[in-house]
């Protein structure tokens, strides 16, 4: 099970909307809105999804992680460094 | 028109296809696939979104502010401002 | 003159706070300081820098690029282009 | 001991030259020079930042984390959610 098993209807809630919000801007692109507005809407879908890659990332430390970590040090040690590795991936993105 | 007015198709194109990540997000976490491919899919869509976002500002720039400033440097100036402050929103998004 | 002349002390005033930020960050590793408290001391220059970025580029459209594209629309547009790619590199950044 | 003991040296080093590269940009502005070259530096420094925060990060999971969760399942679990605050932090810096 993924570490987001628990909070998977919200998540899924949460990913239906920033579906929306891109059809939304769609929408404001084919109705030439003005470009801040287009914008200012990219800027809120980004945030939307930082904080849906942040809930996914603690999700997966208090689960999956800590889990790996128990049954096995080597095991747990390879989860840490992919971790690690998709947090820089988040971060340069 | 807005700035994008002359890469309204492509742009249109690149944002439905932004749509049809967020929507293999959403079937990632419905079929419970690992969190890490969900949070790199999360990853990749953010990118995808700051390429729209600076390119649709690169268009405003040179579109909108450009003819702004030409044909009135007060109001010219006051579309600088307000470009820089949504640059603000998308850098702090 | 570049776009900062007129904030020119108030701007080398934050960047010494933000040097005297780094050498803090310095010794606290010197004094073999908890990892979180550390990095979370990076987090708050790279927030300080973040400030400093916008508000050049902030000055710089409203001074430099103003000017330019008020004395040669191609110069104008060049300077504009060349706004446009630098916050591509703040943002990539 | 820190996560980021054996690799103190190298850590003080970055940050040394991170703070070089901070007076630099002081200087810069001390001689005028052009807003977009200062820019880039912020932007440079920026991503000198990030990769110190994203070492340290991966150096806390691998030491202090994994012994943390080791030792203790309770005290690894609240270890692990004040990492992913950390990197919250980071990530809205």
């Amino acid at each position: 099970m993924p570490g987001y098993e628990n909070d998977k209807d919200a998540l899924l809630k949460r990913l239906a909307r920033i579906e929306g919000q891109v059809r939304g801007i769609e929408r404001m692109v084919d109705e030439d809105r003005y470009c801040i507005e287009v914008l200012d809407q990219v800027s809120a879908v980004n945030k939307a999804l930082e904080k849906v890659a942040l809930s996914l990332f603690r999700e997966h430390l208090d689960h999956c992680v800590v889990n790996a970590v128990r049954s096995d040090a080597d095991g747990g040690r390879a989860k840490l460094d992919e971790a690690a590795l998709a947090i820089e991936r988040l971060v340069k993105s």
